[in-house]
């Protein structure tokens, strides 16, 4: 039904090498622009915590990484969580309300099941190691008819959003599989989802999220119907001002938020923070929301005076993810402190240091030598962190 | 009130070489330096269609360019159109209601007008060349109080909303100055503003128009009441489920949008598109709006294969912009084709197509041997385009 192919070296829990690092070693140059093309990661560490170019470089490749191109710019680490796009959005297809009535009726038709926006998934809710597993129930269309309402169609799959009167024990009964269940902790239990998983949750559970908190028409207050498949709510009051026009109001939002790494003017520490609400040692990039009238360089400056006091320029672009909790669109940057005392705003964030390279790498690599605990390797903070540990990685 | 230096050479109109020009001519490394970080625009053109890289490597002086930093990206191309901050945001203090009573009655503080979403402006609407004029009105806190109620407070300066029954006939008689106007076309007058006053109206209009389509909860369709200087909508009715937690229904809404310049394989050619709306004559870049759970460089390769049917990748990040109709975030990318053939979406766009680098540099320089119109330089589809001709620049 889709692609189950993945940029990323299968082997790289088997070996600790990955595919890139195993092209470095060898020099095979097609291969490195193959890998960095589709976005493989390029900053793992093996276990002498050598990136793929740190063994390039140790085997005289270093040319191989030259990358080609408009531009010499950072790649983008790699894939992010939550950002797989596993079907095709056919927003194109939207309008066409046969095509979607046919579709739902289609017995090749699959369907996600959410409750509260968790999708229904297969096993108890602490089962599986995190990320490795594909865990989500499928309902064909027999299912579904059955019982619920489909109200967003998205080519191949469609959601179901249950309707509340229906209680969790109900929906847990009415399904096939008796050990499936309703995640109750989305940022711990998403993060267990594939890749592949991971990506079609995260637009299912965005655009529900937006019909649960939108489902008034905030111009005039009157009520809204579902259109386009679910990515559309019109006013139902004709003479709303709404109708007049296109409108955001109709469509689902999305909030664009600023993350960064704050790198030392040594270029050898970076800026962390950590907020009451994380788990214990734990230490992340700071973050925000991009205000109206605002580029993103700028909400970066702002943001980081805002938490650390410290100021901050240039900025660089590095990667960006979607985060579904409910529907922010994280981008992903790298900046450079002007000055260095920190002044932490105590409504934001409990607490902001800076920690020396050696520090960042014993942490992603863990066990006894971990400063801090680093953020999942699911979140861009994560990714971040590699990259620059990576990019500059000298060991 | 508000700093009004620009990183940008004062003598462009003069002598038509940019200080970053002079500075290669030169071979001065520092000098080079401090622009680039401090935003310069690296992509202008002189007489003999040289960008400043051009003369400099021409005069021997290349490595004046090599970036310094932690990675060597592509630097944005300069300070956009409507992302000057002028001002402090001092979003910590927003929820300080004595503080922002205080700064409202202070004589110092000013405000703009606004009516309809447009600010006040000195002269007729045709005055004044393209984003050379200091001319929007201020008003004080004495001319304010007598007529109007400021609805949101951003430090200095106050933007004032009028009220609907208020008709603009009676708002300009009320006015010091005969001669001022409120701009009928947004899309066009608002582009004749000074980088400063773009950067602030950007904001307030922004805003403005949040609270222009957000009156009302869109969780329970209940009136909702200003908050935090003008920064947020709360429910008045205390039992709606919006009160519990924390929820993007009560913050100004930013669309996150990509839009990208699409080059061809051949990295000579680039795609461009034009919608039945533009001006005779004008192609623009490609450019849609970004949808829940997608990242940056997936938006933008569904996009560019919705609208052309060529299929992209990989993805640049180049720069950012604020776009104030009403509140969206364009995000400017780089990227290139891997297929070439075009298939137009009719709905999207009435003809795209590939245009040589020589062809778009003649149109950036314009005359009679533009092939198009290219659009105005206050877009970031027009700063892409620079950025492009400037960065591979060989003439
Ligand atoms: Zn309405
Ligand atoms: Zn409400």
């Amino acid at each position: 039904m889709w692609l189950w192919s993945r940029p990323f070296c299968p082997t790289l829990r088997l070996c600790g090498w990955t595919a890139l690092m195993h092209a470095a070693r060898n020099g095979d140059h097609n291969l490195v622009r193959a890998l960095l093309h589709r976005g493989c990661d390029r900053s793992p560490l093996n276990s002498s915590s050598q990136t793929a170019f740190d063994i390039a470089k140790f085997w005289g490749h270093t040319h191989i990484f030259s990358v080609s191109g408009p531009v010499s710019g950072p790649q983008s680490p790699h894939e992010m969580f939550f950002s797989a796009e596993p079907l095709d959005r056919l927003s194109i297809k939207r309008p066409d309300q046969d095509w979607i009535r046919t579709r739902q009726k289609d017995p090749r038709t699959v369907y996600l099941l959410f409750h509260k926006l968790s999708p229904m998934t297969q096993g108890g809710e602490e089962s599986g190691p995190v990320g490795t597993q594909s865990n989500y129930i499928v309902f064909t269309t027999d299912d579904i008819t059955t019982f619920y309402s489909p109200i967003i169609c998205n080519t191949e799959v469609t959601f179901v959003q249950m309707c509340s009167d229906l209680d969790q024990e109900e929906l847990l009964k009415r399904s096939k599989d008796k050990t499936c269940s309703f995640p109750k902790n989305p940022h711990r239990d998403l993060l267990r989802l594939s890749e592949e998983e991971a990506g079609l949750v995260a637009q299912s559970r965005s655009v529900l999220a937006w019909h649960a908190r939108y489902s008034f028409c905030s111009t005039c207050g009157g009520r809204s119907r579902v259109e386009e498949a679910g990515h559309k709510r019109s006013c139902e009051n004709t003479t709303c001002v709404s109708h007049q026009g296109v409108h955001n109001t109709c469509y689902p939002r999305v909030d664009p938020v600023v993350i960064m790494l704050v790198l030392h003017p040594d270029q050898n520490h970076c800026l962390l923070g950590r907020k009451k609400v994380f788990p214990p040692g734990m230490f992340s990039c700071l973050a925000g929301f991009i205000e109206p009238g605002e580029c993103v360089e700028a909400a970066v400056r702002r943001e980081v005076q805002e938490e650390s006091g410290v100021l901050v320029d240039p900025v660089w672009y590095v990667c960006s993810q979607p985060w579904p909790m409910p529907s922010s669109l994280m981008i992903g940057c790298l900046t450079i402190a002007v000055t260095t005392e920190i002044t932490v705003d105590q409504d934001e964030i409990e607490e902001a240091k800076w920690f020396s390279r050696q520090q960042v790498i014993d942490s992603l690599i863990g066990g006894s030598r971990a400063a801090f605990v680093v953020p999942p390797r699911q979140t861009i903070a994560h990714q971040l962190l590699r990259h620059w540990t990576g990019l500059t990685s000298n060991l």
